[in-house]
């Protein structure tokens, strides 16, 4: 071993003891006759120090050591005289005996403090530097404590991890997966699992029981700046099982983490059905850290020939307290704000509720005060509140007015990412119409079974179909999701049947499935979360690229080791294989 | 829930409370007027009991449910008449108030039991079923195990469990790598990792300190019958260490798991060189449940004329106590035994050294009783033994002498597989020699770090120079190994010359990695344990196939998913690539 102690564990009751450190050295500051050095690991910082007076030979090594050179010193715990209460060892300094430089180092291309003058091209050219920042660590441990204390719990609770295989079969259906020629069998392919559905719905039909595991998960398609082809879920499934049993089993592993990794209890999970989700926040993944609840207006602005709203399926207004105040220029960047292309709004309402009583507001032309005053009293508005109105389709002004309440959220300072909310969306629809093919769709998948009661609007009104489907949400952020699974093969076909499969067509797209289901399949249902999601989370970071050790930029290409790549010709031929030419 | 108990659960303390179970139906037996149903899932069986008299029409719907049906039951727990020891539940059953059936099942096509009439190819492609079976499970369930206590030991340790990227690149020399065709940057390819190697050196060059992961690698090999293309490492990397306390850390995590798994303390694990192991067991993993090492003979036997010996550069003896009874046809089996191709050796020459002390041998024709009687006294047999002699060129002599004597372990009922002797080979040879091309071959890899005290011979023989290598052998099985890294760019560039590397060529295939050890990198190695082999030495099993839930044959395919397959001609036109056609 090359140190007796770690950088982060001497404290006041070491001084006088001999040690040995190893580390990275992390800043020099030379004072006269004095060089103090910050000697860093992964597990903190101590001080060392050299003193021209009682070690003149040690003193100039130490003055020609570089930033990020690795030494092995030896020396004895002192108290420092001016300490340093920011840092845990900050008590004690070691006085250098002995300095064994094991490794010289170039000049890294960026600062490796918190605080990094490297943008980010060159931080993940130079990932290796990147993860030596504090910052970039932590996110890492957290991830290996998340991933560890979910093991923990399931482990407590009967689940058994088992493995499922990463070379799987691509499915016709698969068209974002990423395949993998096979060699052997020269013309074939394998593809990666976009997630293990199949095997751990297997597994149950195995009789396994409780079954999870942390495996990665692949999918090849056009990257959004927060994903990344490869990621990793958390993936669960139960027998024997209703909803009820599987939400009480997860919310009871959500809470085992926030209390062993964040020292935070939190209480009881809301539900909220999909349907009040899109009702009263218009997202299925709603931030409840604060209220800020739509209101419907409609049926309060008719008959006054102001057209926007009078041909609008919707009105709906938040309630943004306090804001009555807000400058023209204010209300111009919230306008701005929902008219951008990504949220497409035509235009934005406002009414004040002044502290003096008083109402002013954008349609003041068409609406009486006394018209304005029931919109506020149905919003609950207090004297000093700005009642925010858009209107237009039902769903689409719902989704939109969901973004300026984030948006109002976030400028009144309601979203603090260490204020942990979380809740249950359930309910779900069973099935999505796709409007301009006609046709329905599975919203989770073909085996999500419908809610008993629901069964009988399979025939007359699809659409309405509520499936045993939930997800879990923390601070606006969908973090797992999952189903009860239909286990009855006659559900099973009539589903298809409401997904307009011909039964050859779902013989040969789930056939393998649906065999393995008439050996005896118990009822059965799971969740999956996102573990890089999770990490993002409680890290408090906005995007899941720190929350991994050697991600992948938008292009999808590793820039650090840079892949992918051109292989050889010699492999291309083995694997009978041509690169089509460019036109 | 589906149920108030598992089926592993209720003893004489639940008799006469009400219980629902769900399961499996693993056993019908009518007897007259009563029929009694085991009831299966992953924790044990039930019995349940109906009786035609308490409950006719229940009785008559448990005589029409079928082997493997699913069913839900609810009843009183009551003392059974006759009880059965061999099961945990045995002393109880459940009288039968309410049977639900939850699945109906088609026959499977092989019994469900321990001892199952399927033979292996139809158990594979029904796993699901096959997984089942109790001894399957049981495989996986250690895994699981294995798996778990091997992070709760590294956990308490501080080593952080890293996820490594799975897309990553081929390197030149990855002839073995599967490759992922990318549909975003096209003609160019991912490869998949053989190992996290490279990952878990840059770990060590951010400061990681202490890495581990249970992690998936792939190699596209012609699989021999113990092989798969993709399988598990437990793979391990520290910093700031050297080779003894690498092997202090990992004999702790494998006594860790024999004793938590197993119930079974290991003693300090023997050390033993790879040159004595050559010397004594012909074989870099020696099966040292039982002793029988070598003895060499070749001073002892010559001058006589016998030219099989004298022209031998080796003649290695093992005395096999208690076997100078052999028959002929006894002996004759042996002489097969080691003229198999796969073995290789010409013939065996025997001394049988009777109880009465006569003396008996197959050159008897050439060496006289005194001199027999000296072979006799430097291989230590006893009236009694048989001493089994090989000739030939030292290297696979040895090696033969070395099968040759698994087996002779194997018929005296040396080898107990609940016996577990672990030790480890140390001081590996750095280099191999290819003597075809007459250059050498790092025998683990290029950054594997010579013996300090060796590096002078890298100049004059490199042959002789033993490296900081390792590995842990289980019962004759290498269940590990790995090496402390070299860190120094000197002694790098030093072992890429003796490795007859061009500076430009050394830079071309690991100047990625020489580069980020350029930036400070600590002294560091680690090791990487196989966790099939490991499972499999654990469950006791010859083959690492039945610790694999879904593994593939020896093609390469996956036959329950029929895996790999054909694609789409609209997947491969996105990816660019053209399949060639077979000439």
């Amino acid at each position: 071993m090359y140190r007796s102690n770690t950088c982060g564990e001497l404290r006041q009751d070491n001084i006088d003891t001999e040690v040995t450190l190893a580390g990275w050295v992390s800043r020099i500051r030379k004072m006269g006759g004095m060089t103090f050095i910050d000697l860093r690991d992964r597990y903190g910082i101590t001080q060392l120090s050299f003193d021209q007076k009682i070690n003149h030979d040690l003193f100039e090594q130490a003055n020609k050591l570089g930033r990020e050179y690795v030494i092995q010193v030896t020396g004895i715990v002192k108290e420092r005289s001016s300490k340093n209460p920011h840092l845990p060892t900050g008590d004690i300094e070691i006085i250098v005996s002995k300095l064994n430089i094991l490794n010289a180092a170039k000049t890294p291309p960026f600062t490796i403090d918190n605080e990094t003058d490297g943008g980010d091209d060159i931080r993940m050219k130079y990932r290796y530097l990147d993860l030596r920042r504090e910052v970039v660590r932590k996110n890492l441990e957290l991830r290996h404590q998340l991933a560890f204390e979910t093991r923990r719990y399931l482990n407590e609770r009967s689940f058994l991890e088992v493995e499922t295989p990463v070379l799987i079969g691509s499915t016709p259906e698969g068209a974002r997966d990423f395949v993998v020629p096979s060699r052997m069998n020269q013309g074939e392919f394998y593809a990666l699992p976009q997630s293990p559905q199949l095997f751990k719905q297997l597994l149950m039909v195995s009789g396994f029981d409780r079954y999870f595991q942390i495996v990665k998960c692949f999918r090849d398609e056009d990257l959004r700046a927060d994903r990344q082809p490869e990621f990793t879920q958390i993936d669960c499934e139960m027998s024997f099982v209703q909803q009820e049993d599987v939400l009480t089993m997860f919310e009871g592993l959500a809470k085992h983490v926030f209390k062993t990794i964040k020292g935070i209890e939190l209480s009881d999970f809301p539900r909220m059905t999909y349907a009040d989700a899109m009702k009263y926040y218009g997202s299925d993944k709603p931030d409840i850290r604060f209220e800020m609840k739509f209101n419907e207006l409609k049926d309060l602005t008719k008959g006054q020939d102001f057209v926007v709203f009078d041909s609008a399926e919707y009105v709906g207004a938040i309630c943004a307290e306090g804001c009555a105040a807000y400058t023209r220029k204010q209300i111009d960047e919230l306008t701005d704000f929902v008219k951008r292309p990504q949220i497409g709004a035509k235009g934005l309402i406002y009414v004040r509720y002044n502290t003096d009583g008083s109402i002013k507001s954008s349609v003041d032309k068409f609406y009486s005060q006394e018209i304005l005053l029931t919109w506020i009293e149905r919003c609950g508005a207090k004297p000093g509140d700005l009642l925010l109105i858009l209107a237009g389709d039902t769903e689409k002004t719902q989704k939109q007015l969901g973004e300026l309440r984030l948006e109002m959220g976030s400028r009144l300072g309601l979203r603090d990412k260490q204020d942990y909310r979380c809740l249950w969306i359930v309910d779900f629809p069973l099935l999505e119409k796709d409007e301009e093919l006609g046709r329905y769709f599975a919203k989770h998948h073909p085996f999500t079974s419908p809610k008993a009661e629901d069964i009988p609007l399979l025939d007359t009104d699809p659409g309405a179909v509520r499936a045993n489907a939930y997800d879990i949400v923390i601070n606006g952020v969908e973090v797992g999701g999952g189903s009860i699974r239909i286990h009855d093969s006659n559900l099973q076909k009539k589903m298809f049947s409401v997904l307009g499969f011909t039964e050859e067509r779902a013989q040969e797209q789930f056939g393998f499935l649906m065999d393995a289901f008439r050996y005896g399949a118990p009822p059965h249902g799971g969740i999956a979360f996102g573990l890089d999601r999770f990490v993002s989370i409680l890290a408090g970071l906005d995007s899941i690229r720190d929350c991994i050790a050697f991600p992948k930029n938008t292009a999808g290409r590793d820039v650090m080791i840079d892949a992918p790549s051109r292989i050889e010709q010699e492999q291309l031929d083995e694997l009978g294989l041509i690169i089509k030419k460019k036109p």
